[in-house]
């Protein structure tokens, strides 16, 4: 299985033409869109969506990435085996999110030109180089067969996340979901009866446990709103924090939009306020 | 087959998640995407468009909707067998048009653990409940393994349709699609060449047929628009009213955009008068 | 392989439906999309993606193209055979690119009913004509049952390009795509270490080369951006012009929107200008 992960939106035929280079090399394998709506360019949003998908997919499946502002300049095409899948991207730190959680078993630089389109472009490697790249690796070639072995990756800069105080955590905004949710960087968090649990998803940070009831999130602006299990637990268009579905600190409006009404977007700093 | 039909958008890797989760389970099964792109939380316009979709595809087809608002609040999961198809989706009424035309077979609630991933969110049933729900039955399991026996999926209210006078039948806009035309509750028409027959899709209208040359479509501010056979009965940028795809009367502007210049939304009321 | 390109977005069903459509027809053929959003009723910019993501399709691929603001008109609905491929579409000029690049083999009139689903709307052709056609084709039905041969598809106006002097070309922009990069007429190019060569796309322009470095684009205000080999050649911020991924001119900023900040759109006429 292929999966699409690209910036390339729905107007243009940019994904489509992806496919249909895959169906040409490895026609038996079936090519699956996880999302062409990254925000062009948008590598960070990009390295938390394929972090927050993959665990989702089957054993084996092989991920193309293509959100690749630097096509055409220096930054290498790679290919990565890692917790279980195959990742195909430009080397711009894409894959920092899934390679802090997996280990990186194996990767290679994509510079063997027997598995690039006959003619490379300057602009449209998603074409060229890595739909070609993930549909011969669907068809049995061996990862090593696509270049040399490379130990470095690029990396992207982790979003913060810091024990402030025996009872904050301080963290950002990553991004707002269609829904108008923003999806903080403060997690991974499970709550059980009274308490929350705090398994990193960063290094640097160690597991701790905070009491649940009463516990909230300051906003910058000041404003504090309640940490809930569900939308339902507040009334129509009241803010709440809540652990979105990756785990993560979310905050939303029930049935609203919160990215909107409280006017929070990427990098902006909340912390959960454990109650006392 | 499983076919999606959600309000995720294209931004995010919900949907895709779900493909994944449905390749784990069913891998043979082929995954449609009908669309993502119900606005959020809108589950009139979905079951509409769900109601407007089903008889399109094969008998056997395993719908799975995510219209969820409520999710993590007390409403059911459910899945349900109605004209040859199996419709799995939470229950909030989202399956009132399809039921309403075919006859419900059996519905269960989806609350056997056994079906779910083993984590389920408080945010996101469609990767944890629904996707797994679908997949399982693609995968052979029968309905009634899912859970007990329910006989009352939720309803929402149905359009407003009537025959206002021997000459008149008065409904609502239901939403613009993307190319602005207006689809309305005055449905289902069929057209010969000198009469228009309706053959109620709601309950409660009586069939009934009305002279077609001269008809017209009275909007709310006054204004009457000609009821035609396609765009190309009125110049550029006129308004008509005509029989839309799903049998339901649309109004439209031929190569423009009428909810755009008409003003008109969901619930606005209008009015097909018949020439006398 | 069932191709798709339509103008029906991904708000409404409509695409979906034709997957359905096609699924009970041939339920055994991958169906591809290419991508619903073109601009409604935009047959040029159709014409344009289509010409440019066909070759990098499977040989024997079928194209159900559905850019039609002229359904329930007089326009005929068509099939035909060029470069390998079949073209299913409204005979409105949305093959005209195509078939200037690949001689027409076989076309014919969709006008056997036996090929339509068995009623057919006013309003929505790709699902009871061109996807029902589609399907057809996919499971073995030859080109000639589906209706009479034509000799005489519809053309649309080919794009300005035509050379301007001995070091200009002239041509107009055709569309900006999903990151603002414009996509002119100007092609297709190729360019060597010193030399840009011109190998016409449209009849009628002879093949020339022109001196690669200190070339320009001349914008209709009067501006002049470099020609580069790529974005990273000038400054974040900076106007460039480069081969786009199709072989024509195309102007993008680097890690910018060009048609935004440059206020150019389709229609627009620009000159390439090469060093004297």
């Amino acid at each position: 299985m292929i999966v699409l992960l690209t910036d390339f939106g729905y107007s243009d035929v940019y994904a489509g033409v992806m496919k249909g280079v895959c169906a040409g090399i490895a026609p038996r394998t079936p090519v699956v869109e996880l999302t062409h709506g990254i925000p062009p360019g948008d590598i960070r949003r990009a390295a938390f969506q394929l972090w927050s998908a993959a665990p989702y997919f089957p054993a084996g499946a092989i991920f193309v990435v293509v959100v690749d502002p630097g096509v055409g300049g220096p930054r290498r095409a790679i290919a990565a085996h890692a917790g279980g899948h195959t990742f195909v991207a430009p080397d711009n730190g894409v894959l920092t999110y899934v390679l802090v959680e997996f280990p990186l078993e194996r990767a290679v630089e994509l510079s063997d030109p027997m598995y690039h389109l006959s003619e490379v472009s300057a602009t449209f490697h998603g074409r060229d180089v890595f739909a070609p790249a993930g549909a011969h690796l669907a068809a049995g070639v061996p990862l090593a067969q696509l270049g040399p072995s490379i130990k470095d990756p690029a990396r992207i800069a982790l979003p913060r996340l810091e024990v402030a105080s025996s009872d904050q955590l301080a963290g950002e905004v990553l991004f707002a979901d269609r829904f108008g949710n923003l999806v903080t960087s403060i997690g991974r968090l499970r709550r059980t009866e009274k308490r929350v649990r705090l398994d990193p998803w960063l290094p640097g940070v160690e597991s701790l446990e905070l009491p649940a009831p009463g516990s909230g999130v300051r906003l910058p602006q000041g404003d504090r709103i309640p940490f809930e299990r569900s939308f339902g637990a507040v009334p129509h268009g009241e803010p709440l924090a809540y652990i979105g579905s990756s785990g993560m600190l979310e905050i939303g409006i029930n049935r609203g939009n919160a990215a909107q009404a409280l006017k929070l977007s990427s990098s902006d700093e909340i912390v959960f306020e454990a109650a006392r």
